[in-house]
């Protein structure tokens, strides 16, 4: 029996994987992937206004945006999911925390990896999770770092739709169509109670998507139906037998 | 029993095809796809240097180009060669050449269609194909144009490789292997007497686009072989049901 | 009494100043700018798939659409609904069309104009509008147009919202709070009758930039509420006396 | 009685604010708003050529420079000059020096925000500049940041004049008339006097940006006459009531 | 004895070759090039404000036009000024003016040539004749193009500086110390009697350029001295063989 | 007798020096120039896979490749090597690093600069170096780094071809013949065991540029025959004396 297919989503706070690419997570789950979730903060500082405007302490928030995260990861039907708590706003990894990220690429060897958008002027934790992403994925192919362990191979960086889209540059290639698991998609966001407000956003980007994915698929003539949708920037060109 | 698939290629002159695309013409073609090649020109007056430096007239130089045109068609596998005769340098349709055009995408419903790069500074008529060929996808869309006809879906259009890619903003987003099929490709090359300096030219092209094609699909740690590939350039989003 | 303030809305086919800028039409409208809004085609061949599955003649077609944009323009307090009558799918205009939209332009004289974004390459008529547009904003510039007519100053052309964003190279810089005149975009939506499908795809767009405005005004803190908004870009440079 | 409003400038180098913004801090300030100046570094390694050829001390080049600093500042009418002395070529913020900056950002609450260009091949600390202050703006909003501190709302982040705007890829969207403010400013620049040569070089940039004002506020119909002027670039989308 | 060196100056209205690149011609024409100017209009409607203020006639503004034109090119040591008077705001060639256009390049066989900015919302007859010069350039390439004569080989297209660099996309890869020959191209600014008001611009503007070249060519340290210069874009890579 | 011109390359790993520039290395050698080429790693751990497969330990494979970049060296004619040492996958500077870098640079005083592309999603390493190399070269321009050391210039810095041109954005603007040293190039890689795949490789890429430089040269009409080029793009514009 061979290994079951990996994905690995890099998301720089706890909630940015369920709001964008909460969809991916769940319709591969249910296809067999095991898909690996790593936040490398809880988004404790700067995604958490409601739980501080409450006067909750530091801990207290964590706590509770991790609880958040494991309700939202079960929902989607996550894997494993790895909370580096490395802390937000600004988000900083050290060489030891790459070799952390590293370690975790090389052990999870993903079919594709998933994470924000190049450039975000609102949120650098985002554009600077992305290029961490670039460096620990290099990293984990150098046949010479950790001489013996199985090196990464090649595999696809999705971008993931980020807030504001047109302000961040970011141009969705790749229109996946989501409806089959949009109950679970709304369910992991509704686990998300400190960002009630962002629910309805991100079923609202769900249904727009839908329209381009019927559109690009055939549109007023042989368009297939969909109902909710996520779109992906792809980093790398893809290698096929036909087009 | 259903309807082959179909492609429909779009050729400023009546090489670009073959060094641009052949690979993917005759691999389609293996697979059972009746491809289309619509040459607006037979490129006799801006690609034909030989023939007119041999005191060739305009008719022979047409008459043998169309020759080599058939010939390279023949030895990819190519469903059908339309050859508009439009001239060349400046490539130019008027109306009723683009109603042709529309005419004859509603009559192939591609799958897929391929033309030139958007942008080409040394080749203006490269350019002006690649926006008529949007023109001409949007009109063949409309209801209301010729109604009662089959009306063309969305079918994604590829742009093929221009020469010195880098000064034309070409950005390949997909390689096709070709190995399989790049004896047809030389051949087809090979049935373009005019253009001898560019045979090994393109073979070369092939053979790097192979590497290219080696490192996406895992680099040093499974990586699939490969010979010979072509790159192309998505204008639209692709709609898929796993990433 | 000074005259009244005015703007221009140039939309290639009848519906595109509905929904791409029907808030800022009647929110303008209600301050008292007399708003011109020129069709330069109804959109019959490529815009009305409905009218022509039902087996609608051509003239048939244009007169309903026709009808609609009437019925749109009234709810939104249109001043004047200017339609050319030039034909879509490719929409055209020679040189005579062009100085008829230069002398509407004079007449105008707007003290701002609307029209579509730079590139579409799902529609070429739209990026067709907006070149156009350009060129005859110069023109009507031009002392010697037409000497001893009144010249045109530099209004800026603001881009309005298409369809698909990301693949149009449009990024908004300009957020209109169109709250209070909601429900007449909605009713002018809702008299486009062959693209029902439509009004709740522009509904929740104008949702989503009611969240965007919200963010730029002041987000977490001080961001003011607003229900519904309208995106644009901007071509040319502000004049100011205050950041 | 209300705040006055308040405007921040985020300076590389002692003088950057001098040439590239010195017209909107006067103007501003004239109009009531209390404008705050933050320089990182007195531009003591990297732009004081001339005392270094006469041979001063490094000591004594930040005394003269933070002098001159101050004596442009009074020119300018700002209300608050902040020398963060972090040292130049490189410039370096580590994580105190970006909270120290935060607490600036919350004390003034600025209404907008001034930096330098995105990119800058030439000088590599002032594109670190702006990417800190994008930074730091966003730590500024996070309510989890030294909680019970008013956080920073949305403010706008202009990005002013560099040297060679076009290798900068800088491109302005808004043009200020500092006409009535010019002679403060050119004071100001008079006060750095170890850059005698830019007097006139930044003189004649504003010259030149009043004639861009002057034509996209109507050119030869309608433009308003302007003498001076500073263009800047806007990172963020406007929110607004009319266009 | 060799035929001289040629160059060929592109300009879509008569006075743009005076601003733009009058000083590469000037200082060519010094170094023994014989430099043709190619005006497709002489800016008669849309650059001569001043004149139809004065009530002149078309012909008249022609005619002034025209003699302002042979002074500038007289002042410049122009070799050769052919203007085509094929109207301008909208400049448009025809398929027997560019043959016109064609055979003049082919006369000339410039060794480079020069025409405006690719881009430019603000004039649409710039960037028409900047396409033009590349369908131009390629066609006069083609063997088989009037069968007999001189083909083209591929001269450099340099792009001179626009109004308003920055909204035209224009950045300039060459600047070209123009000081000994800055008499001449200030006398020709001046036979340009309608637009005085532009004199003082382009002097500005080939000062600041001379301040790019300096730095550009050892700034503080072995930068060579230059009071005026203009600057360049180039559309093709240059072949060498020293770095 | 004057100083022999200079030329400073600036490598990320070992053996980028030899592929991407070995050409431009060679034959300024031969015309007298003193290239320094530093390299900041051995590409230890990242581009010596056959060495690690192999079993070598790191000492070894450090070793290994020091001695084949010293062959290469010698191969091209090198004047000075010298190895940083600093490790790769990632390549980190400090400040002490960078001072170093920082001396080198002000000994050589290079005519002109060498190194990687701007953007690099393979590998970071690269588009890090070439951001060092600006911060670096900017540093080294300071009067106030070091007093009393002789200052940089302005010297270009040319990004030499990355692996995969279009993914990086990488835009040749200037093509160099290096036909007269072809076989010091292949004996430079061939000095490289440990990456054999990639001598046929550089070997094809120099074919295709040579073709490049041949049409851009003239083509088919007094284009130079070239057998071997490389290909560079240029951060700064050239100041020149003609075009």
């Amino acid at each position: 029996m061979s290994a079951p297919k990996t994905a690995l989503v890099l998301s720089a706070h706890a909630a940015d994987f369920v709001w964008r690419c909460g969809g991916a997570i769940a319709l591969h789950a249910e296809m067999g992937y095991e898909v690996t979730v790593a936040c490398m903060s809880f988004g404790e500082r700067g995604e958490s206004a409601r739980l501080w405007k409450e006067g909750k302490t530091l801990d207290e928030v964590k706590a509770i945006r991790r609880a958040e995260a494991e309700a939202a990861a079960e929902a989607l039907g996550v894997h494993r999911l790895e909370c580096f708590d490395l802390g937000d706003y600004p988000l900083e990894l050290d060489r030891d925390d790459k070799g952390r990220l590293v370690d975790l690429i090389r052990q999870v060897q993903p079919a594709f990896m998933l994470s924000h958008s190049k450039y975000d002027p609102y949120n650098t934790d985002h554009m600077y999770m992305t290029q961490v992403a670039l460096e620990c994925r290099m990293i984990a192919q150098a046949w010479g770092h950790n001489p013996g362990e199985t090196v990464l191979g090649a595999p696809q960086l999705y971008l993931f739709e980020p807030h504001q889209t047109e302000q961040m540059g970011w141009k969705p290639d790749t229109f996946l169509d989501i409806t089959p698991v949009w109950e679970k998609k709304r369910a992991a966001m509704e686990a998300m109670n400190g960002q009630v407000h962002l629910w309805d956003y991100y079923t609202r980007v769900a249904q727009q998507r839908a329209n381009h994915f019927k559109r690009n698929s055939g549109g007023m003539s042989g368009g297939r139906d969909c109902k909710y949708a996520e779109g992906f920037e792809s980093v790398f060109p893809r290698t096929v037998d036909a087009l």
